[in-house]
């Protein structure tokens, strides 16, 4: 057992869900989200490349584990579930034209007495997949299936003190790998080059606390690519004059803090400057008017606000709720800062704000990971946020930040 | 414009897929797994975090692409596609409580009067959640949908000869990192540490090929823990007489080439020295009796039997076709090495060959990527396959193969 968090979190974050299971008449809950089965029991392995999941029953003390069977062992060793509720499944049921894990599952669920109740599925979830619902359904015709996305989600969007601390390391992980990769580059240098040097920093984390992988791949669009917000790196070399943008997070036990910046290589056009300086300008009034009680709604009228006055509009949104969380994503999928999104903050939800501008040639991120508290909120790094200007030649120059 | 690829290949990928749908009498093909969406068309973003997909239309010369309008951008700068057919939702649908972006797909696909056409969808695919089938039955009710899960992937099982110099630069890759990674194992260095170097490797690549991400980071479980594959690296520090797995991928546009080795940090246990003996022994009789004409059930049953004169068996497969890949998987979900898979080998089909073994305290994998030839197989990498025995105290010691 190497759990992070002590048994008493584990059991309060159960509880939570199951008393969202009873307002929702859920008597079963299967959580294929790999954080939401990291969230409830500690498990924690790149295993969710094949199916597996927890299963919630509402009148009982423990989650059941169902995976593949050489998954097994870690689910006994990475959770505080007992290893009697540790089920796997043979080999052949992964990747076959035969059989589908669910078939399994279904089976077990039929065995266990559950077939015939009402089952809450992750409609959405990347790893609830159109298949296997439908073999569920197909093999279990007594059940109710109901929808129970972001159920476990909506626990998570407000997080403990220890949480917090997780992510205050992540934070320091993100500062001094945006700090390494910046200083990477340099006129001639490769874009391969400034990724490998940012997870290098990310995954060594600080001497005291390890990096974990991030969720999302570094990204750092050069160029005319920086309207292009999700390019990966190439094998391209920096021009002088060129921009280019750094989003990243650092990770801590799956707790992500993700943190943008923008820098320019060589004097920055007089464009990149006054776009710099609006973005810079909206970030400050958003961060001096967040406190419990607004909505994220609230949030992202004072950015459009702040950036109307200098005739821009952002079609995407702010920024969205941020922690936990396993590839393809790091956001939570609950709150978002948009137009007409009701939910009131309160003290120790955690938001990626991310007000990156992309235009067709040229774009802009600065963005900051920010935890609201008591009475404001709480930035998770510390990193100077205007555009930062390297001189194009020097190896490891001091930055100006302008 | 940046395509991997000549687009006369792509147009040759497009007609094999088109010919596919004909036999199974699909006339509109929604592909939303990434690395089928690149195959077809080169796109290539971090974009998959929200849902998107190629749509494939029997009787028209070009796919649509239907994603996030941020996205669109990348759509049109990495694809062979018209900007015409690259076609963007507005950023509300992204993880919104009200609406789901397969209501804007169906809502499209009604418009350009494919809505009553027979629609094959990847069933079991990562990215075809149970809710965005259900939201596409929901607003085509005239549509038939079929299964047409792996479709695509069907077509990549055999790769081009660009694609296998792809891989060849890929498996570069891999041995550089593996070297690095290796000499950065030592007593008292952290499990984040060696899997830094190992990221700072794969991600730089060579001076002349830069490296992509890996779609399953490197696995490196040590002590204990090589019982069980799939956990990821933690702080912990290595002890002497562990031993450490280390499994990874080189990557190059897309394209992976795994590589597993075991290294024991001082002198090796009897019993590991064993065992690494009975697997290179296996490797070695599987690899000599590779070539075109046998099954990947034949393959399964050389290495079968080659481990049963040592009374041992293997409840996992002994591997799967491989090459382009998206996370959370390398593999491409078709043919595995194992019994019953009636697969028949041809050249230029590239497999994992990973013979992993994983018991209750230890484990010990030493895999091959290689490529079937007109006579036999040309493995990717050129890797010393034993045991690999490190000075525990040395910084970078001269390993000892046994």
């Amino acid at each position: 057992m190497m759990l992070p968090f002590d048994i008493l979190e584990y059991q309060d974050r159960l509880e939570k869900t199951k008393r969202r299971m009873e307002e929702k008449g859920i008597e079963v809950l299967l959580i294929t989200d790999p954080a939401n089965m990291n969230y409830l029991t500690g498990y924690d392995a790149w295993s969710f490349y094949v199916h597996q999941m927890l299963v919630i029953i509402i009148d009982e003390p423990q989650p059941l584990w169902i995976g593949r069977y050489q998954d097994a062992g870690g689910a006994r060793k990475t959770t505080w579930i007992y290893d009697e509720n540790v089920i796997a499944y043979p080999d052949y049921y992964v990747h076959s034209r035969h059989c589908h894990p669910m078939d399994f599952v279904a089976q077990i669920l039929g065995q266990i007495g559950q077939g015939n109740r009402t089952i809450g599925v992750e409609m959405d979830n990347y790893y609830f997949s159109a298949k296997a619902f439908a073999q569920l359904q197909k093999y279990l015709p007594n059940a109710t299936f109901v929808d129970a996305d972001l159920l476990v989600n909506g626990v998570r969007i407000i997080k403990s003190d220890q949480e917090v601390e997780y992510m205050r390391r992540a934070g320091k992980i993100a500062e001094h790998a945006m700090m390494k990769g910046i200083e990477s580059i340099r006129e001639g240098g490769r874009e391969c080059d400034t990724a490998a040097e940012i997870y290098n920093q990310l995954i060594k984390g600080t001497p005291e606390h390890g990096g974990d992988y991030p969720s999302i791949v570094p990204l750092l669009p050069s160029g005319e690519n920086t309207g292009i917000p999700h390019l990966t790196w190439t094998e391209r070399t920096y021009l002088n004059g060129e921009a280019v943008i750094i989003e990243l997070a650092g990770c801590y036990k799956r707790y992500h803090v993700p943190l943008a910046r923008t820098v320019s290589i060589g004097q920055p056009s007089e464009d990149m400057q006054a776009l710099s300086n609006i973005v810079t300008e909206g970030i400050q009034e958003v961060l001096s008017a967040i406190k419990p009680g607004m909505t994220c709604g609230d949030i992202e009228a004072t950015w459009r606000n702040s950036i109307a006055k200098h005739g821009i509009e952002k079609e995407s949104r702010l920024g969205y709720s941020v922690g936990l969380g396993y590839p393809p994503d790091w956001g939570e999928h609950t709150a978002s800062l948009r137009k007409g999104d009701t939910t009131v903050l309160e003290p120790n939800m955690t938001f990626h704000l991310i007000p990156g501008l992309w235009f067709d040639h040229h774009g802009i991120e600065i963005s900051e990971t920010f935890r609201v508290t008591e009475n404001g909120c709480e930035l998770f790094t510390n990193y100077p946020q205007g555009l930062i200007v390297r001189d194009p030649l020097s190896i490891n120059p001091t930055d100006k930040i302008s």
